[in-house]
């Protein structure tokens, strides 16, 4: 195959990734859990070019370059060691979310990249080999593989370091978006910041293992309630173990924290909803499906709102460019 | 001596006190560093009563019961022991902060009963032996016994943890506030409850120290920006580390993130000013004296401003009961 399109959908975390243990093969610091949703989705086509000398990669429609590009050549040149290849591609990608706002929108591209890549290159990778690949990208990209909620593994290698799928009640995610903007500081210069300044650092990661055993057991019981605490309670302390860096880093606005306000005052009232919120000012909120209208209707005042489901893994789809490839997909 | 008027200030940490080592001691887990201001004062009167059972207390006007007489009269106790004396006293406190709203009215408090109780009492204390004294009734009083900045050593016991004057730049503090209500969880209630369940608790106890003595170089260096950064980067810290207790506790409320984004945008704007913030939802600016009207011009659309500088420590003043007794003061 020289041509291949995958699509992946962006995760949230319920159990946080803040940190990693080794950043060219993207170990992360501690396990994570997370939802992947179905909406947001990132489309992406790569198609192998006979004769060219370097790669190229649109975006919604616009040719990168800079990092944007040296990041995707980075992540083509691992795949063309594995699969023994010289040969350059062409990537073009659809990405539905508001890019670097906190709606992960790496984790979506890199997912699809790593399942599109790999297909287009010829590797036979199964699901945790595609999730260890994705992973290589940007660390999140891992889960994405995985349909609906999935354990991101630390692993202690490249080898155990994947993301697979973990049994949990069905859930509802109403995420706000309060703020659409690129944000200040990447989540990748804020980790590095974090792990050298902040005097929390390694509690953070220590605890975190045990904050992840803690939310499996409560998969494993199907306690929504508690799968809710433990998101909540995990979402504010990385927030604060990110503001701790010095200087300190703040990434929730006053509207952010106005949206956890609302949420305790829901849940006062009745309805059982607990906020998170990734690397951003924008927050996720997690529900039982049957109240997910009435945590939408409460929060509709704060920004954008939209109820999402569980969504699939990272997948090959027919290729849109050119339907006569779409047997091969 | 059987009647004593003193007069003391609240105090606002830019090294804050999160922390107890020893709660019947009222020994912090570290060192700390306040600015002793010259508003929100507490009045208080201590008079020995001849045949009384027990002790009354009446504050602002109202005669106080249950909790709140029950830590006057436990101070008194100590009081009592210290001077051999088993004379109940009447306690009349009139205090011109909003209690229990973060501006540390439990310091001025403990601060003005502890120099009025000793010298009612007839207990000859230096200024040191009265911080230790007042550090029982609430640690933080001990820093209301110095005149503007303070450091409130740790110790290693009783006779070691006091405040002592520091020297430092002249600055203003403009206090913003933005909820006069109550705070739901008293200080004493969320130190307890961070220490037990924050897995960043040790290592907040340990930079503290590290922070204060990079604090004191500052002071000593007169070196204002550094201070501030210090203190805007120690009250974030402080936050921090109580988001991250479980479960979470939020004493910012939307309002206190929009003025420590303010106080960003006036840096940005060239006016050097730094926000800090107690155990509840008002925020404390600092800036040099010539800024403090425009930081106050910045930041009253966000609730009601207030530029104060440094007061003086907790003092005996003419007895305002009984003119007569004015000589012995």
């Amino acid at each position: 195959m020289s041509n291949a399109t995958a699509r992946a959908y962006p995760n949230i975390a319920l159990v946080k990734y803040w940190g990693k243990r080794d950043e060219t093969l993207m170990l992360p610091a501690a396990g994570s859990l997370s939802l992947t949703l179905d909406a947001f989705a990132t489309t992406t086509t790569v198609e192998l070019l006979d004769g060219a000398s370097e790669d190229v990669f649109s975006l919604n429609g616009v040719a990168q370059s800079g990092d944007s590009l040296a990041r995707v050549t980075k992540f083509l040149s691992l795949v063309r060691e594995l699969a023994g290849s010289a040969q350059h591609a062409a990537v073009t990608s659809i990405n539905e979310a508001p890019t670097g706002a906190g709606l992960a929108s790496s984790a979506s591209g890199f997912a699809a990249l790593a399942v599109a890549a790999a297909a287009a290159y010829g590797l036979d990778l199964d699901r945790a080999a595609l999730s260890r690949l994705a992973r290589r990208g940007s660390g999140s990209a891992a889960r994405s593989l995985v349909d609906g909620i999935s354990v991101w593994h630390a692993g202690d290698g490249d080898e155990t370091s994947f993301a697979e799928p973990v049994t949990a009640p069905e859930m509802s995610m109403i995420i706000v978006t309060v703020d659409a903007r690129q944000k200040a500081i990447s989540s990748r210069t804020a980790m590095r910041r974090t792990a050298l300044t902040s005097p929390f650092y390694p509690a953070w990661v220590e605890s975190t293992e045990q904050t992840l055993a803690a939310m499996l057991e409560a998969c494993r019981d199907q306690d929504f309630s508690r799968i809710g605490r433990i998101t909540e309670m995990h979402a504010l302390r990385m927030h604060a173990l990110i503001q701790s860096a010095d200087p300190p880093i703040r990434y929730l606005l006053p509207t952010s924290v106005a949206i956890f306000d609302a949420v305790v005052a829901l849940r006062e009232a009745g309805i059982e909803a607990y906020s998170t919120a990734d690397a951003g000012p924008n927050v996720a909120v997690i529900s039982r499906p049957e109240d997910a209208q009435a945590v939408a209707d409460a929060l509709e005042q704060y920004g954008t709102v939209r109820i999402v489901g569980a969504g699939a893994g990272a997948t090959l789809i027919p290729n849109p460019i050119d339907p006569s490839l779409e047997a091969t997909a």
